[in-house]
């Protein structure tokens, strides 16, 4: 099971710190989607949506934990009940709004990836696939507000990157 | 960028010929979700989410196409703009109910995935980040019905696995 970035994501964001923790409180950043030349014709038809899935690999991330205490909570949860970056399979999803469509590029906004981060996939939002009511957000249902801004400690100390 | 299955999908599905195109439409079908000891930890609090994201791998996926034919539509799309599993980076997403946990074992429902299949990732689902208005939904704002079951398009020919 390996990956082949299929692209590159541009962002304003130079590290962790700062960087929105998630599209719905990123007041609107942009950035740019650059697909690679050989994957730009399955860019076809995408630009019918107003938002789609950007999947992508926590390239910057720290080692993966089983319990983390993520942004917006002041105690431990599992890694599989929080979206932090320090995951056994480092893969990011994010719903971002597709702006524009200039040929492989792409302009979004709502973006809450790092600048330089490789892109792995990307897919078509759908309200019928993806649009859920739900009751229950488990303990996200409990917490204060927030900054809706990372810090440093998913990142890798030393600025390495992850392949 | 190489993946760890950290689990496997358990599912009535065998082929893909008459499995659920999408969670919702998979009419309440239930599987089981074996998380690998090494990651049960990891699971803590997700008990409190009605809802969970799977990222797996699509093991039974023909080679990549960049124009594809969806199941619910007549005519070729990109592969970007469509959710079909040929795709260079095979990583399937699916939204599907949470029933219950009993320790590294998960009851799902809504399950539209092959029996046997690679768990990549789980993460909760969460309306702020997950679930958004749109106007528009691309060419699935212009198709018909359809069975909402697939057929063996995408499927590889001999029944081998990737890995």
């Amino acid at each position: 099971m390996k990956l082949t970035p299929i692209g590159i994501i541009h962002t304003p964001f130079k590290q962790a710190a700062g960087t929105p923790i998630q599209p719905s409180v990123a007041d609107g950043a942009e950035g740019t989607v650059e697909v690679f030349p050989d994957y730009a014709e399955g860019l076809r038809d995408l630009d019918g949506f107003d938002r789609i899935w950007l999947l992508y690999w926590f390239d910057r991330a720290r080692e993966p934990r089983m319990l983390v205490k993520p942004y917006m909570d002041t105690v431990k949860h599992g890694i599989f009940a929080v979206r932090a970056p320090a995951r056994p399979n480092p893969i990011g999803l994010s719903c971002v709004r597709l702006v524009a469509v200039d040929g492989a590029m792409l302009s979004v906004a709502d973006i809450d990836i790092l600048d330089g981060t490789p892109l792995l996939d990307i897919k078509p939002y759908v309200p019928r696939f993806d649009r859920f009511d739900v009751e229950r957000s488990g303990w996200l249902d409990h917490i204060g507000s927030h900054t809706g801004r990372a810090d440093s400690r998913f990142e890798q100390k030393n600025n390495e990157r992850n392949n």
